[in-house]
């Protein structure tokens, strides 16, 4: 039995990690921290919760959440969340941290995407980025995991397996992405407001969005070679699920069947990643921890098409996934 | 050409009353209002207008509009907007107003239901009801109009011409209304959130919901007796669109026949209420003025179904018709 | 372990079936059958089940189900079911039954409602109604169960309490359900055609839909007298998800802490039953085995809101707590 | 006042057809047709248009309806419109057509994509596009017109500008589009079975869509080139709205500055085009007759995002449009 501790639960992520969790036959939920007051019922913030997990929230240091537990799922904001988690580590407490603020190698690179200078650099490119099927090595003894972003892991799970197999160029990719409105997280804002983006369909923060040198850096390593995509989100008038359409171009000369096979291949004995010859559509995997992919060829171009649900394997099912590999549990304990 | 101005404007009801006034052959808008800060353009505020209305908001004081237009649509909220209109009408401006300021006849009500003294009391009660199916002759002439509430106009153009021609007992009547999220106005909110409203349904405002005293009202006129409904509303998860079932007992034997002869009789006339024979769906009056309005018997229990756009016959559209009336053009002018 | 068949693979229920089914520890899936040419894998036809069930789609008659099976979930349209169950019955297989037709407990009723003479009249009435939380011991030593259907789950589970308790009057009991587009079923039609439903609101069947006699059924035994309910089926423009909102008249003074103390005892010991202080959004229980249960006093009147996932606790999770009881595991297990 | 025919009446091209004609000052419909038997009022077809439109459907033969009407709007199927096309213009009634049958320069092409023979092989290439925008010369003394595709639309209008200024280069033009579920038209299947699409994404028909030469062949004009495109359509789940990004390489040294530039002059003068400096959202543009369109520079790639309606500037909106100019009405009436 491993006891964890969720530091940060207001949001989506938290609510999704915590349904896994309590179902998880290992786990124990010793702590749920947040800065409400006066303790209230964890179900009194997440109503879905209620009779699932009899929990009060509660504003705890990091000294005291580290003493109760072995491992603290960190869902705080970036920025935040590095501030926290060198505590927890001193403690020796292990972290799955869900901010972007461990998933980039540079601190330059990080003070240019988030405007602000990063609070633990040193750590910086050390940390192992929580994606088991590119990194499980590193994961399973490492004391703190980068969990990855929701869209780079529709990107990357396409897309790694062709740059490794040097099936595809580096250079000139071609990101087009499409995200359910979970992702935008639980504040209320004018964009996320239920008339203004239902029955509505934008792209946002073209060249800005901070995923870009996430999936630049981790596509970079699968190909030996540095990458810099062209990425482009779009809010889509559903709950959850993300639908990733990349455009690349073929080394050589290149056919589907190849195509098809290295993917088969790369992912035979992955639990979580479906290889499937239809175009996949975003609900058939909405609410698992499985990332759906295809590859087509269209007039000398490669597109790969991956879906995830952005909240379970695009989140917090990923780091279930990482937490089970940290902590010796089969992989797909929980799921 | 009748000169208008839109007091309020960054909110839903403002947008959709642009839509319909920059359409009408006879009106010019000469000025759209609201507290914002430096003369944004309208279509900063709504994109929805750009190249449709190429004016301003600005910050005006009642006197500035009123010195402008010949008539102002006053979209404040309730409780501010009694405290604006006196000033229009002082200076022979005549209003449509929004609000539910005008809409009761009673002070005592009015502070009941809504918490607050009512800034106008003397003018409660003088105000027609701006339905023109039940209050035309009263609307022609009339310096201002308490434009109906959303919810109440589906309601009443059912109940009314039963309970006139006495078909059904006036007590105990319920109303179960159903409307879509953009009843609810354009400040974000965690219950309109995309993510928290959207894929679910909810009952809110239990015996509590401001339209109540309204209905009574209303009701009460049509059946010449004190009528007290039990009116539940409900959030559902689409943009517009109101629609709503209301349970009453019939006066003596009633047949379906008679219930709909009744109706199509009272609204012979009628260019924006459709009695159906069939069950209406809210998406065949969704952007129209109409109500579409029909009835049954269930187990000696009288059903009517009724439904409108909340935006459009629920508010805007229910506006400019009376301005049409108010102003000697034809009723259905803009539609 | 215990082995499974489930005939009738085509519809959506099946698909949440076998969701539930294949992480429960004690079950294996021996058979899924359909009417389908060619075997084909079980996720050609749903493709969410990729690498959650490999198995074929097989045409079998019932002897080769049965020979195979201690338990069928039997997932035919009615009608259809009850020329079937016997079969199973008589292979001494236990059978639970998704379709309407062992629910009545009466041949006429059955003709009445549903156009058709019952094909195995002489097992009606005598077959537990699946509602665990009414008819525990009866179910678990039934060779069959008919499980409920979903719009009266939600009535009932509200209902039979207050009746029991003598707490409202029998008489007169108006139930306005909405639902859902997922509770029409797999077969396109132009009512669920997305441009058609999406975005609107109607009710349909009023004083037709099949699960009246069933309701008035159930809440007859539970209120020891003929129950006629008022029922209104209303179609929602979301997947999943029936919120039920009922009102009936008490009997005598009532107060709301009454009406709550009551619900809260009936159920203290329920496991899928959570009775709330709040409002139910139906989205907290969506893709959950709850019904969230509240009651309120308006005017008057006694209001109920329920609420379930239509295709869990409204059909295949009720079925797999059904076959817990049956087979001595503990009812919530693969929940 | 010019005489109407609506020939194919059962879709949504032809509902929305008719809610902008029955408020153009200009025109009588005299006839809307379909294969049903009975002549039944096009609103028990389509009940948002009961009083709106007070015609039966008929089944008439082309003579009968060419007899009648100074122009039709032909809404019938690929392939089935070609037949019946040169009946109208043999007997002088001019025509827009709804179809793809006219859209491409050459019967072999039409043979490949479509799959089957043109039946009107002759008039192929001399017809006019019907995008006034680039070909109103061509328009306003043409028998026939090709009403262009929804997302062809889209992606000419983004791109025909910046081709013709020779800005962009015409290989590898890659456009990824997301459209609404009433691109798929009226007729149910499981594919647009309300549960299976909302909330779910997905891509479709990714190098086989029957749009594809069409785009080819207008940006081939544009660019005075050929011109192959990369197109992937997705399904969204909204009602109505298309939303394309595109992304081609820059000619040399490009700016944002210089691109936005070259779209605002070239669309000045355009009633139905916006260029906008925001990232335009399909909502804004949603039941109009407008296209939103915008460019940036991201990594040295020009990305476009162009958003319409798509039952209107991608369907009925722009069939009035072309009807205006050919009949010599102002290019906005009736919208």
């Amino acid at each position: 039995m491993t006891r964890v501790a969720i530091v940060g639960a207001a949001g989506y992520t938290a609510v999704e990690l915590i349904k896994i969790l309590v179902r998880h036959p290992d786990v124990e939920i010793v702590a749920v921290t947040d800065l409400q007051k006066g303790n209230p019922p964890v179900s009194s913030i997440h109503p879905s919760l209620y009779r699932r997990l009899d929990l009060c929230v509660e504003n705890l240091s990091p000294a005291e959440v580290a003493a109760r537990s072995d491992c603290v799922f960190c869902c705080l904001p970036h920025g935040v969340s590095a501030s926290m988690v060198p505590h927890f580590l001193d403690a020796n407490t292990r972290v799955v941290d869900f901010s972007a603020d461990y998933r980039l190698g540079d601190a330059d690179v990080f003070a240019n995407w988030y405007d602000q200078k990063h609070p633990d650099p040193d750590r910086l490119g050390k940390v192992p980025y929580g994606l088991p099927e590119l990194f499980r090595d590193q994961i399973v003894d490492a004391p703190l995991i980068a969990n990855p972003g929701c869209y780079p892991t529709t990107a990357i799970l396409a897309l790694a397996p062709l740059l490794k197999a040097g099936l595809i160029e580096p250079q000139g990719i071609i990101i087009d992405s499409k995200s359910g409105v979970s992702g935008a997280g639980r504040n209320p804002n004018l964009m996320t407001h239920y008339p203004e983006c239902n029955e509505s369909l934008c792209a946002y923060g073209l060249g800005r969005h901070r995923h870009t040198p996430e999936i630049d850096r981790i596509l970079g390593i699968a190909a030996s070679n540095p990458v810099e995509v062209i990425f482009s989100p779009h809010l889509v008038p559903m709950d959850r699920g993300i639908l990733t359409t990349a455009y690349s171009r073929p080394v050589g000369d290149l056919t589907e069947e190849k195509l098809m096979k290295t993917l088969y291949e790369f992912y035979a004995d992955e639990p979580f990643v479906r290889v499937v010859d239809h175009l996949p559509a975003s609900k058939d995997s909405a609410h698992t921890n499985f990332c759906d992919v295809t590859a087509r060829i269209v007039r000398d171009r490669v597109l790969t098409i991956s879906c995830i649900d952005n909240l379970i394997k695009g989140s917090s099912g990923a780091a279930v996934q990482n937490f089970n590999l940290m902590f010796g549990y089969p992989e797909t304990t929980g799921f």
